[in-house]
């Protein structure tokens, strides 16, 4: 099955990575290791990690044989899933080519990027998630010997959840607080070799245990570490020189700015803007087709064909919704992608805003909408075959990942209340509705109001929208001057402005659309808007800005929207094409029916032979014998 | 550790459950096998079913051995989780006792009882769910030799999602179309062997096939199958005659009531409406106790310790909320089985609508709530060992199993049209907000509305819930005279009407509650009711039923009713004091702090001894010398 390659699909995926995609899939669909279909769920831990560590060797080969870049790479990682060798690039490589010196970049990075050492990021504690100024781990620089010496002086500062450091990583870069002659200078990076290059013993003076399994039976096959420093020491000149430095004599040179570790995140967080959501569209994907299948109820009559269940409005309203919401947070995302790769030192304050709202976005969204379409697919789709349980568990666990969607909404809060005194020229453009908390009388009564609203007007979803968020703010702003703990309510804050955000920038993105497809998608961004617009209504209870019958005008628009949207689906699905290797459904076969794919996959379990369990269960059956009283 | 006795531990849990929990988890809190922490997470399918085969025949043998009643062995069942020994008495010998004429129950539920045959209840088909009546499963009578011949036609006439079918059961009571002398009756319930009784083997003319994995890495221990006939044969005498029959001629009697299928399904529904509450309960106390242990952000200063992170805000409004709505399901679940108990046949419209609500209710909750548990315990609830793994991949389940949450609110709709047009005094009670929207303009303003509402008089609280539930049933009655597909609607509809009934309920429940917890409970009813109606909001937007100032005091009771739980919090849990053979979770251990359990867990990894790994992870670090070019 080849990957679609219309406008339509350039477009969506963008046309280096839809090249790229192809590329890959076209090495991996044949490829002797890596297009082997192991049933990963069915085997023990142990076995799980070590076919897939036998995949990233297989992984590894192709990359040098074929001279792939490590785009090449990570998009092969993330079609074939959890894989040790994960985090090499996407967060090994860019946290040594960000923060280190020339020096240090110029003979660590290409050992990195030939996999001569294998590598992870360890920041996270047991006892410090969320507040990096609670790290423990203390990198105490010895000036006799000029070097650091490491330590994790409490269970809760042992470095955890630190992906590939339970059996695969050599090197780890570690955050710790820099102790120069008994000053603390705060957060520092450092280089840590933590095993041995030949034996792969992990060295003395550190512990490294694996975490065991995650929640939900999924990244099996990635072995997250704890790891704790018994006065390990390093070299002096395994400190990150990037921005700060400390000479051989202990003089420490602060970073000239703050923004590096920021960056950092910043970029990490725009990838998540839409990656999460093309897995989203994934399930999505494979919902749509089975719906479209499955036929449940409505036959004329006995031998009729029932309806396929995707023309019941519970299918339809669902779906449809959730198909046009993923795909607006992925032009959205590529947009937030955009800005960062062009702009980054410019107006490091809005990207800031704006990935925090992309990210917790994304991630909301997604894990609901992968929620969706398993519901979508009934009975069937609790099959671990169906391919929606390790989206799942990575989607929900994508709220907590870099940023808890409460924690980091809080910096959507600080900057309101930055922006908020501010003269109007002075503010975050991005917070601009912060005009209408100031001079509420003016957005009292949006044009058009209560009469012939016509909800297809860009500029009435915008006021909607905007008067939404700014009514949230309003509220937030208050009870912030009465001193109340706002941390809840923030949450809800920066999805209202990011559905603000996401509706302007679906507009924009429909402006470089190809003209075949501007229908299609027009039909996709109305119903995206009048979907969000719905769900934000709790904010108007108790408020005249929205009237009866304006309620009317948008449940009519919403339902005009679905139905407008159904002769597009196909079009929008086939710009996705995902191909089995990707969609791992047998709720989305090729060669047969979902229902024979189903009934197949049974045919393998490894139960079928349960012979070696038939003593137990007829011992079971004739247990009764020994307790039943004798009949005289 | 001892679960709790208090009064409010008996109000909750009941007398007599409360007693049996405790007889029960005495007697498996030391059990040689059934106590072994043995991690299931990290075995192969075929260890992890192994392993829960082998606990199943330790159950079965403390079963025999103390005397235990069905519902010990169910409760004991409901504490170990997945066992193939778990359909025996919920829905094999159930429907044995429901369906089968006397002289049948006379021979068989004994034989059931003392495990001798081990059963099944085979329903579900490939392509048939929801809709029974596209069931394509037959049994056709053959006056010749006395007998049904069964077959599966076709691949979507397969059973499948069939408990302990896999690999486990002796015999299925399997639902087919009764066919004699070329007519149809419709289906029927029949008896029948599935394997030897001697050696276990699949008997001639069926296939069973296991399912393989679930979603979600989770009811490992349960071996669904999938199973198809191909003529084979079964005496007559196996058709369940408890109403229905078939006499040696091929004359049918048809049943005089079609109320007992029915009935099994309200008593599954009746019982799934609290169980699932329980166990979301059961994250929420985990979480409760990891958030109060845990400390984030909020220190005064260097060496200060940090703030607990129940303390926040976004933590309190979520688990709090949780907690009350859980045990609000909980008290209401419990009416609903005692309704169902004392007044089976003399409402069964009442009954049905009831258990409808309920068995939704609960398990849209459920699944919601227990997600917050986890994704309050931030990165640490992510591992597996926190426990909410299998809690929420079997309550997301719940959505769909027993009748998916859209499909069957289908049914609160079709009531709601058949009591519409009656007469007030012939609809049922359960609808007298229906009166509403016939007569609109009696109800477009509340008491007090606008000025000194006092959101605490439950008057005020019922009215709001009422009049939501009227607004939504109204918009759906609308929406049905135009002939529009109701099928997405009737969720939310049912969710607010159950609103409006646990009000209700509760009220009715504190009645009978300890006075020493009536301060507490009050607490938690009135975080359940103005949390619940202000989830509801978005119903009046667009309506002038609620003022501004309505809204802010709903807003300032809200916040108070969450201050007003916390000191009654631990009252609660305490009422519940789960142990940890319940909780199974690193995050609530009762010998260290959670931090200790869950590195500890780690050192039991099954990848710290990864040596047989090396020579792989040995072989990437070298191989880019393999691919590099040779320096001349």
């Amino acid at each position: 099955m080849e990957p679609s390659t219309t406008p339509l699909a350039q477009y969506i995926w963008g046309e280096e990575n839809l090249q790229r995609r192809i590329e890959v899939l076209k090495e991996l669909e044949h490829h002797p290791v890596l297009s082997v279909k192991v049933n990963l769920a069915g085997l023990s831990r142990r076995d799980n990690w070590a076919v897939r560590v036998q995949q990233a060797q297989a992984l590894v080969e192709l990359y040098f044989r074929k001279g792939w870049s490590q785009e090449h790479f990570l998009t092969s990682n993330r079609i074939l899933g959890d894989m040790p060798s994960a985090p090499q690039f996407r967060i090994f490589i860019k946290n040594l080519q960000a923060q280190m010196s020339p020096e240090q970049k110029a003979y660590w990075v290409p050992k990195a990027e030939r996999f001569e050492i294998l590598g992870c990021y360890a920041q996270t504690e047991v006892g410090h998630g969320s507040n990096l100024g609670g790290i423990e781990t203390r990198a105490t620089f010895d000036p006799e010997t000029d070097e650091f010496i490491l330590e994790s002086p409490t269970v809760t500062s042992s470095k955890i959840w630190i992906g590939a450091l339970g059996a695969w990583a050599t090197h780890a870069i570690v955050v710790a607080r820099l102790i120069v002659k008994d000053k603390e200078f705060g957060n520092h990076l450092f280089f840590v070799q933590v095993r041995d290059l030949k034996t792969h013993d992990v060295l003395p003076g550190i512990t490294i245990y694996e975490q065991r399994d995650k929640t939900l039976g999924t990244i099996r096959g990635i072995d997250n570490g704890v790891m704790r420093f018994f006065g390990h020491r390093i070299p002096r000149s395994h400190m990150f020189a990037g921005s700060s430095s400390l000479s051989r004599d202990g003089t420490y040179s602060p970073p000239r700015n703050k923004s590096h570790s920021y960056t950092s995140m910043i970029i990490i967080r725009g990838l998540l803007s839409s990656e999460l959501a093309f897995d989203a569209m994934r399930c999505l994907y494979i919902a749509a087709y089975y719906t479209a299948f499955r036929r449940q109820f409505g036959a004329n009559g006995p031998g009729q064909e029932e309806s396929p269940v995707i023309q019941y409005a519970s299918v339809k309203n669902r779906l449809f919704s959730a198909i046009a919401r993923e795909v607006t947070i992925i032009l959205n995302g590529r947009q937030i992608t955009a800005a960062i790769e062009s702009g980054i030192g410019s107006s490091l304050d809005n990207l800031h805003i704006m990935t925090v709202g992309g990210k917790v976005y994304a991630s909301e969204h997604a894990a609901r909408d992968v929620e969706v379409a398993r519901l979508l697919c009934g009975g069937h789709g609790h099959h671990e075959s169906a391919g929606f349980g390790a989206p799942y568990a990575l989607l929900s666990a994508s709220r907590t990942y870099e940023g808890d969607s409460y924690v980091i909404s809080l910096q959507l809060g600080r900057a309101i209340i930055k922006n908020w005194a501010r003269a109007e020229e002075d503010q975050l453009p991005a917070l601009a509705y912060l005009r209408r908390v100031k001079n509420p009388s003016a957005y009292q009564q949006r044009v058009g109001q209560g009469k012939n609203t016509n909800w297809y007007d860009p500029a009435v979803q915008e006021d909607v929208l905007e008067q939404r968020v700014a009514l949230l703010a309003g509220g937030f702003l208050a009870d912030e001057k009465e001193g109340k703990d706002t941390s809840f309510q923030v949450l809800e804050l920066t999805m209202a402005h990011t559905d603000l955000h996401y509706m302007r920038g679906l507009y924009a993105a429909l402006e470089s659309a190809p003209p075949e497809s501007q229908v299609a998608l027009k039909a996709l961004a109305n119903l995206y808007i009048f979907d969000t617009i719905t769900r934000g209504l709790s904010t108007f209870a108790g408020s005249s800005y929205l009237s009866l019958s304006d309620l009317q005008g948008l449940k009519a628009s919403l339902e005009k929207s679905v139905a407008d949207f159904e002769p597009h689906l196909y079009t929008i699905l086939e710009a996705f094409s995902f191909t089995p290797l990707e969609t791992k459904s047998t709720l989305c076969p090729v060669d047969k029916t979902p229902y024979e794919a189903i009934v197949d996959w049974s045919k393998g379990s490894e139960l079928n032979d349960n012979t070696f369990m038939r003593p137990v269960i007829l011992d079971v059956r004739s247990m009764w014998k020994k307790f039943e009283q004798p009949k005289l």
